[in-house]
């Protein structure tokens, strides 16, 4: 197995691509990847000011060293979600990476800022813990990105999550999801620009990258996510793929290219999908913090107020709620 | 297990209707969602006089059954396609099938009538065997109903093969495939109307029916089939299902009802997906058989004259060449 560049030995091989790298040439591969999906869909401008959605796992931390290695002011911002040890686990890995590189990190503490944490919202909103957290999540870092003056937010969504995202849309054909669906979002009123860079790269790229980067990530999966439909589609996803390599590639830029637009007119100023995802239009402004809100106060507003008070719910390493 | 419509024990459980039925309702929901599905996609009138395309599976002869259960005049159309043991298999099937029930079937055999079959034929054309099938069967079917004078050609893709199909176009996204995957497609000149009265009735359940009612219908997938790309989309849809039942009935019947116009503009007058199938748009007629063709001679008169004269080609058992 050689290197399709300079035929020294490889250490992976990549199936899509019909060919095998060396480290040096992966790991510019996955930086030419990502300036191309940035160039492609005019995601960033040189020397942006980005902020970093970081979790701790792979396709983040990645992103983060990534756009660094590449020239743009990248800052992370963490947010701790308090589930469990997970969530100490992931926030000690971002830290670590920070400050390993002397990079700047902002970090939000659900329960120490707003004394409220994923679990204990979800039961108090009787929402499922992926929307509670998904909705905190776009919440914090629209406000975080305007108020620090960002140029765009951008988040590690792979190749691999934007293909079952758009296959869970698709299944159900979600024609409001489907017409938000893309690497870019453009900044609107109470909303910065979202950038997806990875998409171009998969899964199993942003675990070799990680490795070969020394870079120390979250490898379990978010035990509150384990079993859900997303899930599902990845593993039907990796079936097809298995048969086709390609098969993914195909059918997220397949979609971008020639049917994307057919959905434009679907419901403008919704979610894109990603489980849990429920921007609203901005019609008006939260009486409490000003966001962008289809009512008087804002869905994260109300997700802490009735969080207030209520007992705090814990969850067990099997992700079990108690 | 008690049937939902008489509480008497149920002999099968369907998981997208959440519900268990007896031998006696079960009959009658086929026969119900049949009727259904040709009413709500207008697909017959009563008393059309309807030619059934045969293969001697399930699907095919409880098609022909129902259609006959339903009042209508059907005639079957059965074409030996040359696949070694399997075509004589499931030949015998079907002229049991219509002598046992005094049905008029008409036969069409492509090594007796045009000195060919689909293995030869394939391999002199370059085509892989599902198109020269494909090719062949549309051709002799539409010119059969034609000829002799019939409402309609119905074929017996059920909801699983509908699903595959649209799931194998949506990968792609294969708009001009997208655009004609309907349960009808309308008479226009030179081919005839064509309907899928099946595509609320899954796989399982026409197996089902065929036991329950007796029909014996060859078991056997086409050797030649085997390992396709169709099968794999049929088994990712599967485990999709497993999880969620209703979720293949809801992607194709999602589809029709949000999305299949947005295509409708994309390549009118090609194929519907389905593997092989391949109609032209009708700009002329063929010089020899006078069918509608895009060149001076159609391809089902290319496929015959390319295999005139050719070595027969055989196949084994396993479907390989020799």
């Amino acid at each position: 197995m050689k290197c399709r560049v300079c035929r020294e030995p490889a250490v992976i091989d990549i199936r899509r691509h019909n060919a095998n790298f060396c480290v040096e040439h992966f790991l510019r591969l996955c930086r030419d990847q990502t300036a191309k999906a940035i160039e492609e869909f005019s995601m960033l401008s040189p020397g942006d000011k980005v902020l970093v959605a970081v979790s701790g796992g792979k396709d983040s931390l990645a992103l983060w060293d990534l756009l660094v290695e590449l020239g743009y002011e990248a800052h992370g911002l963490y947010i701790g979600l308090g589930i469990g040890g997970y969530s100490d686990r992931s926030g000690a890995m971002v830290r670590d990476f920070a400050q390993a590189r002397g990079l700047e990190l902002t970090q939000i503490d659900l329960r120490a800022d707003y004394d409220t944490d994923v679990p204990t919202a979800a039961k108090a909103t009787r929402r499922v813990p992926c929307s509670a957290c998904g909705l905190s999540k776009r919440h914090l870092f629209d406000r975080a990105a305007l108020d620090g003056g960002y140029d765009a937010v951008a988040t590690g969504h792979n190749l691999d999550d934007e293909a079952a995202v758009l296959f869970g849309n698709t299944l159900r054909w979600q024609t409001e999801y489907l017409a938000r669906q893309m690497p870019v979002l453009e900044a609107r009123a109470g909303f910065p620009r979202k950038v997806k860079p990875l998409v171009r790269l998969g899964e199993r790229e942003m675990a070799a990258y990680c490795v070969l980067r020394g870079i120390d990530y979250i490898v379990e999966e978010c035990p509150m996510a384990v079993g859900n439909k997303h899930l599902g589609y990845k593993e039907a996803l990796n079936e097809i793929e298995a048969r086709s390599p390609g098969s993914k590639h195909d059918f997220y830029f397949g979609y971008l290219a020639r049917a994307s637009h057919r959905f434009a007119d679907a419901a403008p100023g919704v979610s894109s999908g990603t489980p849990g995802d429920t921007d609203s239009a901005s019609v008006g402004r939260c009486e409490r913090c000003g966001s962008p809100s289809t009512s008087n106060t804002c869905a994260f507003c109300r997700l802490i107020e009735a969080s207030a008070g209520a007992q705090p719910v814990t969850i067990t390493e099997k992700g079990r709620l108690k």
